[in-house]
């Protein structure tokens, strides 16, 4: 996972063979011939040698920045600043990296200090590289073709950052979103499927009264539609960006009308509703809508959990358990008792709602720890988020796929429960008085008998009139009787 | 705070002196003569000497348990039901609880096993006795008004109980809504005061480039209002409730009529735009609301914790800090060090914060933890969100008045810092070359001169020039030269 | 719960009417002419009107402060700095706070800014005036006897308090350490009582091989005991006191001596082998003995929440569920089903862990926002672990008496799940192989016949040698053969 | 990072090129013919497409399998129970193993359902394909040495797995102690250098007493110590075992003498000095080792994220902060900020601590949700563990490497702040009297004048009694006076 060495310039892909000197603050150094990368990001990857994990681990979180990129060389071209042929060329780059090419070159790790700095400075080198090689230059003649200056004009990290983080954030959100429709769609599947199936309903783990299968089910379809719900609202609120506010959103040095440019430019690249924040200032300094998002994932994985929790009880047995349902198999389940199966699909999603709730403690931690006019712990906060969405995706496509889909009923078992159960007198307390219900249920627990059987012994109602009180539809939707 | 061992009946208020004989499933149970409540109140006081911290310690979960069971007999009394004088003393007796009268008749623990099923039994018996004693019959005479069978009728815990929770919480937020507003027009009043004073920003704790602390405390004002949007989105979400539902939401033993009627009178009592949930047995075991409104209130913890976090780093001093800001003294803040004041105010907010968030974690593991049809966990649910909604609004409260209204800035040190800022050499840039500039800087830095010294003694430029570029405006706020 | 208005002055008991004058830097103020608090408490009763649950809710912390002031005082006597009369007053006060007395005095809110200055203040003002009393003074004539002069003498908020809650925290983990054993004991009981009853053990929730109920109740016993090592070995690191470190811990103003007389003066009054810090100024900012007090306490709320959950898994029922063990009922569990009983003390005991869970992250949060020299948040995290300690122990005492104690098994029931189990095919494995059992075990749960009948059926194993196999013993402590 | 998309068998490097057949409960699959993994590992693989984090992500674990694995061999050749050529062959691959070799066939997803039965399957087909070849016959032709009989003879998951990964934390463990303690000499030798420089302590952010720039770093030394010999108590925890407990703890089908027999090889095999449970029914669903190790690592956490908060502080500016000390620069600060420096390595280590925070919240549920025999989630707390334990490890090394080691104190500017500051008048309160010292306070602090210049001015005392109460070894340690 992580190794705390990070690659040193040798071990890195050198195609041409060879170093080519670049030089900052600090002074010159060597950086591969044939990195897109250059000095400021070879800096990055030795001083964060943390967990292995590169940045473009996070495809859309690169694809987003090469958004950004864009969008700002197309309005400071429009804007007069940028030159016409520099702007063509940042922009070919930017669409070959949104195309899923040259994502390697994004090799600083995902948790790093800096604000995402070092993030928007490997942007910049492997943009400008790629935009130099475009124009018929080399790679590091920067003098035609500047990674500030030009890739990084009118711009800070800290609006480039944040903003492709959104960008990046709702890119993903949008395939968990379908991933739950696919999951609501087959838990309504099955709703349908059970439609009939009567069964005990339960509450504090005790039998309680009837209810459906399908009820059951249909549960979990609508939890996961007001999920999906909540989840789109979080996105519209991830779609404010500080675009040009650049270094504490006073705006210093980015042209007045860049802002505007920007963001319009920005829309039309990625297709998103996004808005530009009324006030720069505090935008930049405001993780909110990130932690609402993570509260919104937080929802979505405790009740994702709670479902799996309810399927796995559900088919609790083979036979020294409730053994309501059961998961379809899909692997051998034990290495030393031979026959079982185990719920290991809903145990998996089980376990990726513990991480996304530990992740929500996580940028929960970094958010709080912004200090005035920035968030310097933007890096792990998208780096949690980015992994809360995508294992949830996988799971809920994992679930509905491997899962769901195949759960069967055992219906005459469930039957038979209902049947045999208790909690039939409920629904005869406005008939016989809820002291007599009373009185039978003691009678039926401490005996054994039904509840049925006493009721009639007993000449409280009559064979139809339990009959018709009891009816399936009147147990489990007593008000479909209207 | 929590004593592990509740009141035995001996030590609770028996204003009459004597005992009554109150009979339940597990038998008869002496019930101090005078006491509103009964048996099943009694037996949980006795089995829940957790915290010590009655029900009562909430009067708006009181008060909303008043609400509900008004609308219950009301409805009942509506569907022919529930005889009419019955139903005129159940509203009569609920009533003066709403106006304030036996909360202390609520005695259970605000830990409690059941779902709530103690404090609804306690709401039952109160508002029994009570409704008795209006009828001018002796408290326990259950046989003329029954604690189940009439201030009951129709209901369960497990919809009366999370609507009366919702309705709580809604109620509780509204006061919150108002701090918010509140504190927030404090740290506007701020802003407006210190509209022209010029001020270094910071990014990363590292002087950046300068603003005005009218800017700064303008972001404090808009991240409240920012919160107090999304914590009316979440009461909204709040509102949507389950009456009628029953046990498990099948809405078994209600009259099919019950849950609109109800409803309707429910809006009229509380003033609150009700709704109900469209499918009941989603709703009776789905506490997905309970978790958003806990996000949303982590996130107004996270922020009011950064602010107060901001303003501590601001007027840390008063000689070897930042002293950009002094805020108010409202007591010595040291037993050994004469003349030292201390942040207190904030320090409390931010425990505040830090207790809201964890109460956050508590609200998580008790929804995840939910089974089947119903979520039992849910008095620690309300308890912890109506802690945190409680407490956040003293803290707001507590800030407005005795702190931001306080707040006075220490304006020529600030400008002295602007001044001598290396930072100014950022709005330099596009007049003389970021190459350039980073020299100056550089040199700034090790000669520790200044860098209008520096430009003007190296002819980059003019005295007008540069008072002009770093004209206090330009420098804050660079895009109203347009 | 919270109530964001503290108590104004004129609401405070006035016993003998009237008010004295006192003075601090901020001016004179009116204090009830009989309250033993003065000032300092009630600026900071007026400044933290935030739970309305005050310092006194903790017995213990208000305890530990006499101790620790009766401690100093004593070394000052010692050391020739403070009067024996004088000495002699404020030991006699301590006293009697120790024994329970003037505990209401201890007005100030439990969430407080100030590191714990105002509780300090609030136990200097209360044992000055109790002890200005006994010299024959009246309340407020500081010229005689100072909270803060003699009080006080030589110690800072920041070494009397961490010492004084470190104390506190000792004492009640002490409670609770007693109140594990009791559950402890409480389980073992029915672990030997269990001891013969053959079982299906169960790993993720699916049937597994046999067991007896004993090991499972032992399981919990000796979980409980291994949480009580890590409990106390907690406690040993809670010991580490900073007395006589002063403001930030070089000791500034206390005498050279002090150290070590107060602490010896502290061992004897409180009996514990509390120890010095090797290094005061460490010691004074470091809140690392309390996060990992909070983690053990997290631990212990983590398996016994496990262990309730399981007591309400296995008490499922009582006809549609597992049904292997019966809870002992303590009150009626529904107001709308019959006869229907539910495990309301594991579920209060499940409550309880999720707010000590919660109080974790809340304490985790205040010990990282500590800064430079001190941490300002040691109030919220004295207020947290108070809470958890006490209310883990009303738990374990509530689980133990309420629940453990009465559990029955439903032995018929379990043999039979025994017995038509096909978990019982994995013992038959070293006999018959690996593959002949997974067939056995398929055609079982295919056709719903027995294991044993099969594997006679199929000639490959005898009667004979098909007893001996399955003989209980054999199944659940197959180790015991040797 | 997670892709939702499991390699499809065509995918999978088929190195030979074709396929073999293997066979489980669910019927044939096509196994690529070079793969050293088989069908198990093939369904889990399409079962988990998680995270796309493979468990050789984790090479401790990888390695710590295989020393299991072996050790039972050997237990087992002991026994008669395994044919010395096959425990010969078995003990030759898991060596390979643990010297590095064939973990990419170690292919299942870190998030995996089934309390990590699929890495047990793993790690069999690993070592059962690659002691085949050894043995020189083809891989999957397990009727000559089997991944189930003979490679998990005698042993369950459930016994298996928790101890490798128990091995793996305490082998990564061991390697976060080494970092720890550079790191802890890292700030001894800063605090050596330092020892002499006397600066303002702090208490609230607020300017309190003198002590010396060495006090301060030596504190973060002792801090690591201390939470060094947490660490290390924790590791003794996680040593204790449930070898040879099988399925559910009884040992089931393992022979009496392997749990003897088979600790002991590993023992040998680990150098660890690892323990067996006393009870290893508790001990097989006790996961409460992995809580009290990730609650220490939490509280590692917390201190390393203050001691970075602080270090951020200290070197706030550099003209408009505090300036105490100066990080090393490692990078150029910003993409538009000329010459700016930020605190990255601290800000990254920051970042860890949030992650280890939250991994803690993912430890503590996965804990929590553990059931009856066994916890069903071990394998996101081992992932979640070692994730913690490896970032952790890195941040030590980065920070002492690239921070602490080049960090150097503004020596003048802290002697100025001392001199200047009112804090210095609590020196003079036992010489003066603690009322004086007050009026001096405010004076000085209204004024803007020196407490020195007040003192003298007064008449109270001289300027040697001055110089010698002031003097840097009185103000810092007065304790040493002795």
């Amino acid at each position: 996972m992580a190794h705390a060495s990070g690659p040193s310039p040798a071990d890195l892909p050198a195609a041409c063979g060879g170093f080519r000197t670049e030089h900052d603050l600090l002074g010159d150094r060597d950086v591969p011939a044939g990195a897109y990368y250059g000095v400021h990001t070879l800096r990055a990857v030795e001083n964060f040698p943390i967990t292995g994990t590169p940045v473009s681990a996070h495809p859309e979180l690169v694809t987003a920045l090469a958004c950004v990129k864009q969008a700002a060389a197309l309005a400071n071209r429009d804007l007069g600043l940028l030159d016409a042929r520099k702007a063509e060329a940042i922009t070919a780059a930017c669409e070959e990296i949104r195309g899923g090419k040259l994502h390697d070159a994004f090799t600083v790790d995902v948790i790093q200090g800096g604000a995402g700095t070092s993030t928007n400075m490997n942007a910049n080198e492997v943009i400008a590289n790629r935009a130099l090689e475009l124009l018929g230059h080399g790679k590091g003649e920067y003098a035609r073709l500047h990674p500030l200056e030009d890739v990084n004009l009118g711009q800070s990290t800290n609006d480039v950052y944040p903003t492709a983080v959104k960008i990046a954030l709702d890119l993903t959100a949008q395939r968990l979103l379908d991933a739950m429709e696919l999951l609501r769609d087959a838990f309504a599947a099955k709703a349908e499927e059970f439609a009939d199936v009567l069964k005990m309903g339960r509450t504090q783990l005790q039998d309680a009264v009837p209810m459906t299968l399908g009820q059951e089910f249909a549960s979990y379809a609508i939890m996961l539609e007001e999920d999906r719900k909540r989840l789109s609202e979080a996105c519209a609120l991830i779609r404010e960006i500080n675009i040009g506010g650049t270094a504490i959103g006073t705006g210093l040095n980015a042209h007045p009308g860049y802002t505007a440019l920007a963001a319009r430019h920005l829309r039309d690249i990625t297709g998103l509703p996004l808005t530009v924040a009324d006030d720069l200032v505090e935008a930049t300094q405001d993780a909110g809508a990130f932690v609402q998002l993570s509260g919104v994932l937080k929802r979505i994985a405790v009740k994702l959990s709670k479902t799996c929790n309810d399927l796995r009880l559900l088919s609790c047995g083979p036979r020294a358990g409730l053994g309501e349902i059961n998961l379809p198999p899909v692997q051998a389940g034990s290495s030393i008792m031979p026959g079982k199966v185990n719920p290991v699909v809903p145990e998996a999603v089980n376990q990726i709602a513990f991480e996304v709730i530990g992740n929500d403690t996580t940028v929960t931690m970094a958010a709080e720890a912004g200090q005035l006019q920035l968030n310097a712990f933007e890096p792990v906060i998208a780096h949690s988020l980015l992994k809360s969405l995508t294992h949830l995706r996988a799971g809920c496509l994992t679930l509905a796929e491997r899962c769901v889909r195949g759960i069967t009923a055992n219906r005459d078992h469930l039957a038979r429960l209902v049947d045999h159960s208790i909690g039939l007198v409920t629904a005869l307390n406005p008939h016989i008085g809820y002291e007599q219900a009373t009185a039978i249920a003691q009678e039926a627990l401490d005996s054994g008998r039904g509840v049925r059987e006493l009721v009639l012994e007993k000449g409280l109602l009559t064979q139809d009139e339990l009959r018709r009180i009891l009816r399936p539809d009147n147990l489990a939707r007593p008000h479909t009787r209207l």
